[in-house]
């Protein structure tokens, strides 16, 4: 049943090179790496996986995939306040792929490496007659006993997101060919926050100590900070007009005041949200300056597990969407 | 396009429990895994994807299938003399797939668990449109600088496998429903060691100090020769009499002499393949007691890079199948 074609060819050309920066990739010739991890350190581990039709478009551009095949991961560990090192990456491919796709896609995979610090280390590649499956593992070191999780919220913490929220949900909309009425600048501002988020990883190691309860924004707004809620046995209020926006969602929001529910429910927005207390109002200026994105108080830690959002007369909104599930 | 059906309620029934031996999984309900490298020791990753129909066969028992795929990845950590720990785990499902199969798959993952010693620390679950695809990342440790390579054999050193050779192979055959007219016991036996691979781990760790080039039998024994060959920079000289054969394998090849070149050429038999120098010989016997797994000379390493496959009467066998690729 197995097709005897060109696997080693493939990592050889392909996907060694991106494992020329780790002595213990061994250039992807042997059984598996060999990898040190720093002392005093703990190694985080996350796996994501990506489907063609699913987490993707089957016709984004292959660099596109590539980047949101890796950050999405390396959100993760962004999430846990852990610096990255290394990957290694599954591809189940259908037999039509091109050599031009597997450039393009190892181009874009270099080209992230150098700027997130990252390393390929293993992997495999094998023939699928469905569509294109991405699953990547991505380690990262943090040190011992530091790491940030779900589960520390505590009531009376204030919520803070980085970033602004909605515009990956959006940018999906209009990959998909809606919302034409928006301006070509804004259009493309937000198929590119769909296509190529950005993990929050300075900001990440930055919160260690500082931040609580935190989590990347994957499944959406309301959903993780759900996740949070649940982990940490607490709700929250939610000041519905605090929530950050982009110019983009700003303007997608006065067109259609209805997709105000994506931008809470919808997900693929990568930025962190956090809960901390009031002490770090203060240097929160000083965490932006340095680390270059915006933080924004939006709620409250509150007793309970309802999470409830308001604007500000007072009035509750309800959504119907908490966020999507991948499965 | 993301479809909002149960992916946490899947996470949390099946796969949390298996994560429950590792207090840094956090139950599966954070961004990432957080886990403790033992001190002075390596992490040893690899990875491997398995498909319906490539792989395994769809309507293979799905406790088969969960054993498969962490076995052939504890095999990789067996050729670097590795001693398990913890893996992630991908699963790409199509929509109408059972409760039933995945309490069977995540059943079958429990119990190699505990044979193997290792625990999930993370993955994902994601719904695609075609066949089942799995990912599979595994992690172990091993001695500083004391991992097994392939690029260690020497010019001189014997050849050595463990186990017996082909069966593998064989056993797709039987899955296939060929060579019906073989024993029903025989049958079993070949059908089993295809479906279920044992991973040499506990000899993989007692070869550390005492083999070169090591390497396991995933591609077939003459291509994972040859990567061995390659990487050291050798040739090797193979006794075909020598190769040792279960019954089943003898008697299939009794039946029909061509299956010679499937058992050379075939893979799947996750034995190890490895070098060493002649004073291997005398400790190998107290090796196979303590391990309880047989050891076979099979042949040496010679200088150049040719692999040449010898009869007792010293006339060469030639080949064309030097093993399966996966792409």
């Amino acid at each position: 049943m197995t097709k005897p074609t060109d696997e080693f060819k493939t990592i050889s050309k392909y996907f060694a090179p991106l494992s020329a920066a780790e002595s213990g990739a061994f250039n992807l010739t042997d059984d598996a790496a060999v990898i040190e991890p720093p002392e005093g350190q703990s190694l985080v581990v996350t796996t994501d996986a990506l489907v063609a039709g699913v987490h993707f478009l089957p016709n984004d551009p292959p660099a596109d995939i590539a980047a949101k095949l890796l950050r999405v991961s390396l959100s993760d560990l962004a999430a846990m306040g852990a610096k990255p090192a290394h990957y290694s990456l599954s591809l189940a491919v259908s037999s039509d792929l091109t050599e031009d796709w597997l450039s393009a896609f190892s181009a874009g995979l270099a080209l992230d490496q150098k700027e997130f610090g990252v390393t390929l280390i293993g992997g495999d590649t094998v023939s699928a007659a469905g569509p294109l499956t991405l699953s990547l593992t991505a380690m990262g070191y943090v040190e011992k006993g530091k790491a940030l999780r779900r589960s520390e919220a505590q009531i009376g913490d204030d919520i803070w997101v980085s970033g602004t929220i909605g515009d990956g949900a959006l940018g999906l909309l209009i990959a998909n060919e809606k919302m034409n009425d928006l301006a070509a600048d804004k259009r493309e501002y937000l198929l590119m926050r769909y296509r190529r988020p950005l993990p929050q990883l300075t900001l990440g190691q930055k919160l260690i100590g500082h931040a609580r309860g935190t989590i990347d924004i994957s499944d959406g707004l309301i959903a993780d900070l759900g996740h949070i809620c649940e982990t940490s046995n607490v709700g929250a209020d939610i000041q519905i007009t605090a929530i950050p926006l982009s110019e983009a969602a700003k303007e997608a929001l006065e067109m259609d005041p209805k997709i105000l529910d994506l931008v809470l429910g919808g997900g693929d927005d990568y930025e962190l949200l956090f809960t901390a207390d009031a002490s770090f109002e203060t240097m929160s200026k000083s965490v932006v300056s340095e680390v270059g994105v915006a933080l924004t108080k939006i709620g409250t830690i509150t007793k309970g597990t309802a999470i409830r959002l308001f604007y500000e007369n007072g009035s509750e909104h309800r959504i119907d969407q908490t966020g999507f599930t991948h499965f």
